[in-house]
């Protein structure tokens, strides 16, 4: 069985040699589409789809890799698009100067359209059956759209000065960041065509996991510097963070309930598709 | 055969009835979202899509809404994203304020995602078989996506304040505007399963419409008023137009080189397609 570093490895290697190429005479837009894809950062979500199916089919996994290429091309598009001076207003991705800053703002929603399409273009040409591909579609379109990702966005811009309830900010995150994850791990189990009730656990992990991955993202904002998390951190009093609604401590603690929730939820897996999860989980959260 | 009002109106009808709702604490985030689909425009794209299935098989002109709502969404978006500040800067678009005005930036940009994501989640879930709403999606993502209408809009943007050679200009709008329209029309021979030679026929058939509408948008933009367009006109001194670049007389003669070619090829079509698109053409650009 491939180690998740493998796994990755296999990701950038895909992700290299699939990068869309168009040829025009605009000098600079294929450059700008690729780069916030390639300068990479933790590939969470490409390996959460990835570990699914290997620890399942692993046969398949060549195949999913054109899924996952679309799942990181709908995270970047979502990332691109949030650093927008309209939105966060930041000059700093993955260690990297964002779109607007390299190029302009033009360039960085264009750039974060053209992602946003080309992820149903991976799908569609994935090598898997016509259902499963269409399933697949759905699902992302679902839960990185309008009743996902977008509304969580939104909610996210429009209460940024006000102070909302903890289940407010749930509601928040699960659209925001935890329907993309739980989706990654969803999609693994369409491709490997896993029945319905372990489909179902898998998706209520991966809204759980991705709560606890806001929750440590709001921890790294409040507790790393600029320098160490790769992107502007500071204890932004205005944002909707975990660690402004309940303290750092509270925060902490409600990082550790969800961990043993998972842990517990572990248990109702297939040993092998836990035993992946659980790797997952201690590289990016207990490391 | 419903005539192409009959099938505007099933179109409108339609639309109303399938705007994605959401239940969510956002005070106005659905209500924006469904803003600019629902103050309209000429439909254009749906009516294309609907009557060439109206015209090869009407029985499936029910199932073929769902996608073309989705066209119109992908269109939609693409509208709310030219306007912005940071592209063409737009305060009115079919006679309404455009988002960025009646709201903000943020909710402009993230209802243009979120149009461009859900697109792929109605055709996804239209009624039709998997393989045929595979073929839609793969097509759709790569004619509004970095291979089609996204790359137009960056050339666009990008040569704003240079000199285009007319075939650049060619490029430019075939990718901008043309290569949507002759998706529209695909979509529709997608549908009904017509054969690829039939297939190929009308999606050169509609690139050459395509650009039509492009000469025709630019002879609008030199000669109405705003208040006659629904949107800011005035000859743009700075914009790659085909008025600026074969004066207003060479417009109208490439308009009317491009009117006969069309007709010309109408004669390799069968005669009720044919008649229909010839309806098409006669409401559009010849009233």
């Amino acid at each position: 069985m491939r180690s998740n570093k493998e796994l990755l490895n296999q990701f950038e290697f895909f992700l290299q040699s699939h990068l869309p190429r168009t040829q025009s005479f605009h000098p600079y837009f294929e450059k700008a589409l690729g780069e916030m894809l390639d300068v990479g950062g933790k590939r969470f979500r490409p390996l959460l789809l990835l570990s699914v199916v290997e620890s399942i089919n692993p046969l398949l996994v060549e195949n999913a890799l054109h899924v996952a290429l679309g799942m990181e091309m709908m995270h970047t598009y979502s990332l691109i698009h949030d650093d927008l001076p309209c939105m966060d207003n930041a000059e700093l991705r993955r260690g990297h100067p964002t779109l607007h800053v390299s190029y302009d703002e033009t360039t960085a929603v264009l750039v974060g359209d053209a992602l946003n399409t080309h992820a149903f273009y991976c799908i569609a040409n994935a090598p898997l059956s016509a259902e499963i591909k269409v399933k697949l579609v759905s699902l992302l379109a679902s839960d990185a759209g309008i009743f996902g990702m977008v509304l969580g966005q939104a909610i996210d811009c429009f209460f940024e000065d006000k102070v909302l309830s903890v289940d407010q900010l749930s509601f928040l995150h699960v659209h925001k960041t935890a329907k993309l994850i739980a989706a990654s791990l969803a999609m693994g189990a369409l491709i490997c065509e896993l029945d319905k009730q372990n489909y179902e656990t898998l998706y209520q992990f991966g809204l759980k996991l991705g709560l606890l991955f806001q929750v440590q993202d709001d921890i790294i904002d409040a507790t790393y510097s600029s320098e160490e998390a790769g992107k502007p951190t500071g204890n932004d009093e205005h944002k909707n963070s975990f660690v402004n609604l309940l303290g750092l401590k509270g925060a902490v603690a409600e990082k550790m309930r969800l961990l043993s929730e998972l842990d517990a939820q572990l248990a109702k897996l297939d040993t092998r598709l836990a035993g992946t999860l659980k790797a997952v989980i201690d590289d990016y959260f207990k490391g």
